[in-house]
C-alpha cells in the first residue's frame, strides 16, 4: 500500500501514520520528495483497509499494491478452475449452458421446459423457487414446492439443477434439492449468506451485484472461498448505468478482465442484462466471443403468462434456433457450447 | 399503466396484451393513432409489473400512471409521520441527531462517546455490533457483546440506541437491546430481512442502497410497511456514481424529492457519503438546508485507532463545534437541531 | 406525448397545459381517471419538448409516444444504409475495418502503418491530426501536416482515410484531405460542428459521447442528417460508469439496440473502450458477434513511444494475428471482415 | 507518478518503462519487493500521462503523486481568487447571485426580468442568446439580437451580464456585449473553445460537464488559465447518474472538495441540476450551506411560455421570496447573499 500525503503534511502526521501501520504488525517506508511525502507499507498489506488512511485530512491518496483477495486470484492459482457436477463441466474448453424459467411455476412446466432445453443442448437447468421481488405484492416464488419441481426436472433429464438461495434460514432445504446454488445480484454483499454457502459442498453461482465493481465481486467470492468452498462460478448479468435503453448495461469487458484476475470460471446471463428477448442472442454471442465459460438463458414455454420476467424469456423453439447459431460462434473461438 | 406499441404491432399483438391485462382482473383501453397504438390499463395497475410488457418485441415503452408503493406514499397519508422513541422525536419540527462510532469496540469507549455526544446535543446513539465488511479478513463486529455495550451507553445517557441488523437469525438478540434497528445499504433489497423487521414493534432506519433509485428505496420501505410496521426512517447515505473524488455522491436532492413523495421522515448520513471527516460539516449543513429530518454522524474518541471507518469520524470536541454551527443553519430554516 | 398529472392537479392546471399544447399547433385529449388525469397530445409531438411539462409542479411524468428523431430512424427508412467510399463499403454484409494510430506522428510512420494494416485486411486508415487532450500541456496533434501524412498513406495504400475534426474553423482543411470525417466523443453534442458537417458531402463517423444516451446520440445524428448529409456512421466507444477496471464500459448492447432503431451503420472502437491492448481482441470479437458493421482499431508500430494512447494500440504483427482470428468470428455470424 | 507492475513482470519490462520515463527527461526509481516491483517517477510528472503506462500488459496500476493541473491549484495560489466585474464580486465573503431566463426571448422580457431580479438582490443577469439544444428542430437562440437585449438589460439595471459562447467563430460578437462568458456543460471539453476564451480579458464561467470528474473539470480550467486568463468561475450544475427522479444529480460535495483543491470561486446552478422549479430552493440552500460562492438561478416572467427550460424557472415574485429565505441561510454560515 502506498500513501501519498498532501503538500502541507507535518512530521506529526507522518509519525501517526507510521504508528497506525505498526499497530497492525507492518512496517512503513517513508520517502520525502520535494513536493510530497510518500509512505510505503512493507508486509502483508491485506490486513489494512485503504479507507483507514484515505479519510485522514493529511492524506491525498492511497493505492493498494496487492489485491485484497487472495484465494480466488490468478496469482494464487495459475490454472483455470474447472467445476464438475454430475459429469457436466463449467470451465475448461466447453461452454456450460444453463437454461430454464425465471421462476418455477409448477411441476409440469418445469419438466417440459427441462426436456426441451436438454434436447437443445443445455447442460444445466435453472429455475427460481425463492424470488427476490422489488414489490412486496408480487409473486415471491413457490418455495420448497418449487424445489421439488426442480428435482423432478432433474430426474426427467439427468441434468443438474441450479436455484437461488436468499436467506440463510433456507440453506438446508435448498441444499437438499439443488445441485448448484445461486447467490443473486441483490445478495452479492449479503456477507452472512456468503459465509454460510462457503461451508457447503456445492458449487456456488455468484451473480455480480447491480452496481458492484469487479474488485467487490472478487472480494465476495473470497468470502465464500475463505470458508473452504472454492467451487465458485462468477456470473455477469449487467450493471446499472445512466443508460435506460436496456434494463442493465451488459459489461462484456468484465469477462476478459476477470479471466486475467481470477482462476474461477466466468459465465454470462444475457437475459437479465438485456431485459428483452430480442437482445438475448446478440449478447449471448458477444459473451461467447469475449471468452465466457458459460451462459445462463431464460426459457419459458409461455412467456406471455410467466409470473416473472416473462418477456426476456425465449420460447423453447426460439432457444433451440439460438443455440444452433451460438454453437457456430463458440466454434469460431475454439470452444464447444453445451452438449455440442 | 400506459403501453405504447411499436409501429409495426399487429392486431394479434394487441389482442395478446389485452388478454394478459384481463388475466390480472384489469381491463384494457386501446387507442389507435395514426402512427402508434396505445393501450391504457384500467383498474389497480399496482398488480402489474411494467417489465411484463417492456420485454415484448411489439412494445415500444411502458409508463406507470400510479406509483407501485402505497402505504408509504404521501397520497395515502398526507401528514408527516413523526416517530417517537423514549421521548425523542424523528420528524416534525426538530432535526434528530444520531451520533456514535461506526463500530462498537468496547464498553468504555461506547459510554464515553455516548456521554460526549449527548452533551453536545445528540438525541440518539448509534454504533455497529454486526458489521458488513467487504473483506472476510476485516473486523466483523463484536456481536452480542457489542449490543450490551450499546445498552450500557443508553443507561449512561438516557438516549435511545440504534444499531444495524444484517441477518434474520439475529433479529431476537438485536431487538432485545436496540431501540431502533438499522437496515444497511447493502441489505436494502434483502427482502426477507425487510419482511422480518416489518413484523417488529421498533422503528426501522432504512438506508438507501448503494445504487438504489428513489423508487426502489420506497418499495423497500413498502415491504416493511406491508407487514404492519410503518415507523420507518429513510436515510440518504450517498450513491455510487462515476465520480471518485468522494467515496459516494451525496444525493442531497433525494431529501426534497422524498419529502414530496412520502410521509416518512428522511435523515442524512454525511459521514458515509463523504468518507472524509473534513466533508462531514458541509454535507450535514447542506442536508439541513435541504430539509432533512435528522443527521447521522460518526464520532470516535480515537479515530486513528478505529477498527472501521475511522477517518470519516469526528472527534468529540470537533463534533461539539460542528453541532454548534449546524444549529445556526437549522434555525435559518426554522428548525431545531438535536436537543437544541 | 402523454402527460400524467399529479393527484392534486386542478382544472386550472389542465387548462394551462392544454393552452400550451395548442400554442404549438397541436391538440390535447384529456382523460380523467379515478386517481389521475392524463393528457394525450394529438399531432406531431416532435415539436414539443417533454421538459416543458416535466418541470411543472402539477405534472407527475411525461412520456413521448414518438421518437424525437426522424430522418435517422428505422421507421423513416427501412433498409440499411450502406456507405461507399472509394469502393469500400460500410454497412451491408461486410464488416469495415478501420485501423491506424491514435495520432499521426509523421509521414513515414503513417505510410508504414498504413501498408501494414492494409496487408492485414484493413479497409480504411485512421489517424488523428487534431487531438482533443484533457491536458493543455499534452501533444495536440500535427494539424495540417498530419493531414498531409494521411493523404500520403492513402496514396501508398489506395485506402480511404478518416480523421477527426474538432473545430468548425478547420472544416475546409480537414475536408480537403480526409475521405471520412470523425466527430469525437467530446464533440458529440457540439451542435455547431454537427450542423457544419451536415452540409458536407463526406461520410461522418459520429462517436458516442462519454455519457450520451442512445437517444441523445441519435439526436446528434439527426442534427447532421437535418442539414442534408445522411451518410453517418455511429461508433460505440464505451461509456462512463462507476467501474474503474476498464477505462470505459464497452456498451455492446448498444449495437443491437441501434440496429433496431436506425438504418445507419454501427461500428465499434474497442481500443478506446478498453484502454488496454489485451482487451482489444475480446471486445472486437464481442462487437462482431453482436452485429457491428465495422471496427476501429488502433495500431502503432512503436506503441511504447506513441505520443498518445500508446498502450491500447496493437503492433502490426499482433493486429494481423487478431484480424485472422476475428475473421472466423465474422464468418460464424455470416459476415466478412475487412478485405477478407 | 508511481507504477505498480504485475506479478510476472520481467527485467525487460522494467527496462522499457525506465526508458520511456527517461525519454521525457525524468528519472525512474525502481523498488523490487517480494511480490511486486514498483517504479517511481522522479521529476515533474505532469509531463507524463498515466495512460501511457496503464495500458501496458506488464503494468497493474498507476497513481499520480502530483495533480496534473497547476495554475488553478490551491498549492499554486493559497488565497481565494476574487473576481470583480463592474463593482460586483464573485468569491470572498459574499455570495454572487446570477439570475435571468434560460433563453433571451426579446428586449422587453429581458429588461423586465432584469429589473425584477435586480430588485430582489441579484448581482448579475444571465440569459442565453446561443442555445445548445439536443434537437435540431428546437429554438436555437436569438443570436446577436439576443446579445443586444442583454446589453439593454445591463443598461436598465447597472448589473453585469453573463451569456454562453458555443462556437469560437462567435467569440468577437459575444465578447462585444457580454461581461462574463459562460462555457456550457456540453462544451467543457471543447478544448479549442477553452483555448480561445483563455486569451480574453473577461471572466469565464466554466460549467461542469454532464459526466465530468472534478479532475477533468479542473484540467479544463487549466486550459483557460494556461492561456493567461485566470478569472475563472467553476459552476456545479449536476451530474449524470442512474437516478432518474431528478434531471441530474446535484453533486453538492463538489463544492467543498473544489474549495480545497483550487483557489477559484465555485458557484452552483440548482435550476439545471434539478429540472424542477420546486427543487430550486432546497438545492440553492444546500449549496450555500456547503460553501458555494454564488448561485445561478433561472427566472422567467412567464415560465409556461418559455422557449426553453420553462418549468425549472421561478417567477419573479417566487424568486424574491426564495432569495429572502436564502439570505437567512447565508447569514447562518457568515456570508451575505447578493446585494443583501
Amino acid at each position: 500500500m502506498i500513501i501519498v500525503l498532501k503538500g502541507g503534511a507535518t512530521e506529526e502526521d507522518v509519525r501517526r501514520i507510521e504508528e497506525r501501520i505498526k499497530a497492525d504488525g507492518l512496517s512503513a517506508h517513508v520517502s520525502k520528495g520535494v513536493e510530497r511525502t510518500i509512505i510505503g507499507v512493507v508486509g502483508d498489506e491485506r490486513k489494512l483497509d485503504p479507507e483507514t488512511f484515505e479519510g485522514l485530512d493529511c492524506v491525498d491518496k492511497v493505492m493498494r499494491v496487492l489485491s485484497p483477495y487472495k484465494l480466488v486470484s490468478r496469482d494464487f492459482k495459475k490454472e483455470d478452475t474447472v467445476i464438475e457436477v454430475m459429469g457436466k463441466k463449467i470451465g475448461g474448453g466447453s461452454i456450460a449452458l444453463f437454461a430454464g424459467p425465471c421462476s418455477v411455476e409448477g411441476r409440469e412446466m418445469m419438466v417440459e421446459i427441462g426436456k426441451r432445453v436438454a434436447a437443445s443442448g443445455a447442460t444445466f437447468i435453472r429455475g427460481g423457487a425463492y424470488k427476490p421481488r422489488t414489490s412486496p405484492y408480487a409473486f415471491q416464488g413457490m418455495g420448497e414446492d418449487g424445489l421439488k419441481c426442480l428435482a423432478d426436472a432433474r430426474e426427467a433429464t439427468g441434468l443438474p439443477v441450479a436455484t437461488e438461495l436468499m436467506d440463510p434460514r433456507d440453506i438446508d432445504v435448498v441444499a437438499k434439492y439443488a445441485d448448484l446454488i445461486q447467490i443473486g445480484a441483490r445478495n452479492m454483499q449479503n456477507f452472512r449468506l456468503l459465509t454460510e454457502v462457503g461451508k457447503l459442498d456445492k458449487p456456488i453461482i455468484l451473480k455480480r451485484g447491480i452496481s458492484a465493481t469487479i474488485l467487490e465481486w472478487l472480494m465476495s467470492a473470497e468470502y465464500i472461498a475463505s470458508e473452504g468452498n472454492t467451487r465458485i462460478i462468477l456470473c455477469e448479468r449487467g450493471i446499472r448505468t445512466y443508460e435506460q435503453a436496456t434494463r442493465n448495461t451488459f459489461d462484456v469487458s468484465a469477462i476478459p478482465v476477470l479471466k486475467a484476475l481470477t482462476h474461477l470460471p466466468v459465465i454470462a446471463d444475457p437475459s437479465h442484462a438485456a431485459g428483452k428477448a430480442s437482445l438475448v442472442e446478440p449478447l449471448a454471442a458477444a459473451a461467447i466471443a469475449a471468452g465466457a465459460d458459460g451462459l445462463m438463458i431464460e426459457v419459458h414455454n409461455q412467456p406471455e403468462k410467466a409470473l416473472s420476467d416473462g418477456p426476456q424469456s425465449l420460447r423453447p423453439d426460439t432457444f433451440d434456433a439460438v443455440v444452433s447459431r451460438l454453437k457456430r460462434v463458440a466454434e469460431a473461438v475454439d470452444r464447444r457450447l453445451g452438449t455440442a
